[in-house]
């Protein structure tokens, strides 16, 4: 298997679509916009799930599953959500098809029409918050923290693979409280949970922050994010957290009887991270050989690839082979023993460089004659020959130290490409030049925001939580600002 | 809390209904025939789909994810499957909504109509058959074994939670393979992977069997199936496995290269179970006090509730208690220790015999003073006062003598309800009076099926698979018959 990969110098655009595919991660299908998750890629977004999903059962949730559709006029309660969601949404209009009376083929039927046109989920705010309005009577009843694992529908124009689809899987937390503070700890919570599952299993460093109002979610008060860097200096928002106010316990009429006996609004949250995780995952790490996995993530954390010629050879590495499979995967460690005889074995390295898978193993006959193993790294792309009976304290250790390498270098890249500026000419320079995230003063004001979009494609990521208090001038209207904000172009 | 339950013996329907709800495992939504999965109920769905998930990959399948929308030009390349499936669909006809310019509200914008309806997917039959067009080249590309799980839409005119409802979530497995062989190995394989899961897990035994032709899966050759008995006589198709012969291959043009080297179409199968299980758990097991839960897939195994008058007294249970629930979750059993002071114990007993959880560990003063614990079980609603230093193994043991029990319970019913009628006066007796399976000849025609089903009600629900030769005659028609098949009403 020749990969002709484009390199990511030529087109990175082009070698991502490319990886992609070529590593079996997902492919375009026959519906518009609507992908197809194979196997391998599936597999990754399966360890991604478990991981999440146990931090989510940590933090007091618990998973539920509400309608795929949602009536028309629930999508209308909330006036700004409504706004956000309706210019891109799949409608069902009808409920059956019928052969044509023409005998051309099936058609809608349209006797068949809905009463009300339904919506397939966009988000599930307004369905949920309908929900709720008949689970919670009491502050007994709170605080609810309840998770959904579901897909979702955008209709997207233009498209591509986990970072922009009309149909993507996403999970998507709801929560309700009794105050105000509950809610918003509850959203920075979830933020946290976010960038701590970003940074230590996808080895992806991203800076938390808030959004500025005209980025923030359709009917927030408050949207926290995390946003990390890929490797052409283009920034992509990784996940979001929401405090939602009193926005849709006000639209579904959700009133809760407080400690005192009166009557209340409840607070709300709502937060979600995405199969767009996959492309930052691909994007952060991978190289021109193809994908480079963290070891925490990886389908196949180790493969064994024996050289051989003929049976007798076969059985005698296997021999030698079989114990450490076992041995590995006593250890927790996935491992594939790959001893197909249709490819060879410079094929099968291939294949596994571009799988991104973190540890190969190879043995001939010189390994077997010197009782060692060749143990190649993907991340360095470096081998070294190791003795049998250290082979598997190596693999453990390598576990390790391939998922701290890849996320310091990623975090090494960032911290490259975190430029201050204090005018607009250098601004523009930089973003036009360099890319990355640029660190500038603004006015706060939507107008300036909207013109530096214009001007430069460039859009505040975020106003990093850790921004530190600085009197400074807005790079373009000179107006007063007290702290820097975060601009980069963005997926 | 009152449980209020309807009994079984005044109205089955009514008690199953007014259970679902009452015990927190789902309820009706704002949307026409779509149920909404609360915690509890989900939490049981979670544990079903980690073991057969497992089981499924035990088997070596892997997972996949195909769109949720189907065109409509797809569904009808399979001729027997559009007819089973476009007369209950929901059609997406448009991509936008827009404000009414009348200013009442928001509507459909006709501006936005799709060039071709998209279906959302009923099953996924022809959108995977399509992928794997791309997928199977040579017989080095097969078996394919993918598993998907999704929800799907079918726009049923009558629903009833679980048991009916117009999204469901489901697991859809399908597979391709090179030889007719192979693939109704595959089916008849996965149908005892589905009988194994019924038996083990749920507790709930079953009857496999093939369907007559009339019930077969709209496409499909051959449909294997598990077959469950409620308690009210009614039998319920538990899950099914097709073998779909070339049908799906040639409909979508699915070749490949065999061994010598000519092409041939692929074989396939398809096997699902969906949250209509949910509905077989409910129904086999409970009783008029609510739920009964097999230990295998109850969410909670055991809930602790102290009996207690002030702080002091519930300090001195919980020194008792803590190190108790810690034993009991190192031995993998899952424990609640239920402390809340906003319920009395008594209110605290009804709920979880609602909710059907195993075992109720209940511990007072006098507990305290000599040293013991009340255990209850649910399944029997017996209770014995245990030793301290013994209620671990006790709970231990208990896990399976439940397990064993209420499978034992239902098979005995199952047992009591099979009855072999020689002429159709006494099956209509059977059918009306005592319910149940009849074991009954019949003449193969489709023609006698429908008449007994329309004068009875009464369906094949399947060929045994074990049913022996036996020489008869059909009891409508007094035509030849070599075995007896099973009849019932059906949910």
């Amino acid at each position: 298997m020749g990969k002709n990969l484009t390199s990511r110098a030529e087109d990175y655009s082009k070698w991502y679509n490319e990886l992609v595919v070529k590593s079996d991660l997902a492919e375009n299908s026959g519906v518009r916009g609507c992908m197809v998750i194979k196997p391998y890629g599936y597999a990754i977004w399966e360890k991604m799930q478990a991981q999440l999903d146990k931090m989510f059962k940590e933090t007091g949730h618990e998973n539920a599953y509400f309608p795929l559709f949602i009536p028309k006029s629930y999508l209308s309660k909330e006036a700004s959500h409504v706004e956000g969601f309706a210019k891109e949404c799949a409608v069902v209009t009808h409920y059956r098809l019928k052969n044509a009376e023409d005998g051309s083929g099936i058609v809608v039927d349209e006797n068949a029409k809905l009463e009300e046109e339904l919506i397939v989920r966009p988000t599930s705010e307004t369905i949920i918050w309908d929900t709720y309005r008949r689970w919670i009577q009491s502050y007994r009843d709170l605080p609810l923290k309840v998770n959904q694992w579901a897909n979702v529908v955008r209709w997207e124009m233009r498209t591509r693979l986990f970072l922009r689809t009309a149909e993507f899987l996403w999970q998507e937390g709801h929560t309700a409280h009794a105050t105000r503070e509950e809610a918003i700890e509850e959203a920075e919570l979830m933020m946290n949970v976010y960038a701590e599952f970003a940074e230590k299993y996808m080895g992806v460093p991203v800076i938390k922050g808030t959004k500025t109002e005209s980025e923030r979610f359709a009917g927030a008060e408050e949207t926290y994010c995390i946003e990390a860097l890929m490797q052409d200096g283009k920034a992509l928002q990784a996940g979001t957290s929401h405090f939602l106010g009193q926005n849709f316990a006000k639209a579904f009429d959700v009133k809760f009887a407080n400690k005192e006996g009166t009557q209340d609004y409840v607070w709300a949250t709502s937060w979600g991270v995405s199969t767009r995780l996959m492309g930052a995952l691909v994007m952060t790490h991978s190289d021109d050989n193809g994908l480079v996995l963290p070891p925490q993530l990886a389908p196949i954390q180790v493969v064994i690839v024996p050289i051989y010629k003929g049976l007798d050879q076969l059985d005698a590495i296997s021999e030698k082979v079989e114990p450490l499979v076992k041995e590995l995967r006593d250890k927790g460690i996935t491992v594939k023993y790959d001893t197909r005889d249709t490819h060879k074995p410079g094929f099968k390295f291939n294949e596994y460089e571009l799988k991104g898978v973190p540890v190969r193993l190879a043995v001939g006959q010189r390994d077997l004659a010197n009782g060692t193993f060749e143990v190649a790294r993907r991340d360095t792309l470096s081998k070294e020959i190791v003795k049998a009976d250290e082979v598997v304290e190596k693999v453990v250790l390598l576990m390790d130290e391939i998922q701290e390498n890849i996320f310091n270098k990623a975090l090494d890249y960032r911290k490259g490409h975190i430029t201050e500026v204090d005018s607009y000419d250098d601004f523009k320079k930089v973003i036009e030049e360099k890319g990355g995230f640029v660190s500038a003063h603004w006015d706060g004001s939507a107008e300036t925001e909207d013109r530096i979009k214009e001007e430069t494609k460039a859009t505040i990521r975020c106003i990093p939580l850790d921004a530190k208090e600085e009197q400074g001038k807005c790079m373009v209207t000179g107006k007063p600002s007290n702290k820097r904000v975060l601009f980069a172009k963005a997926y």
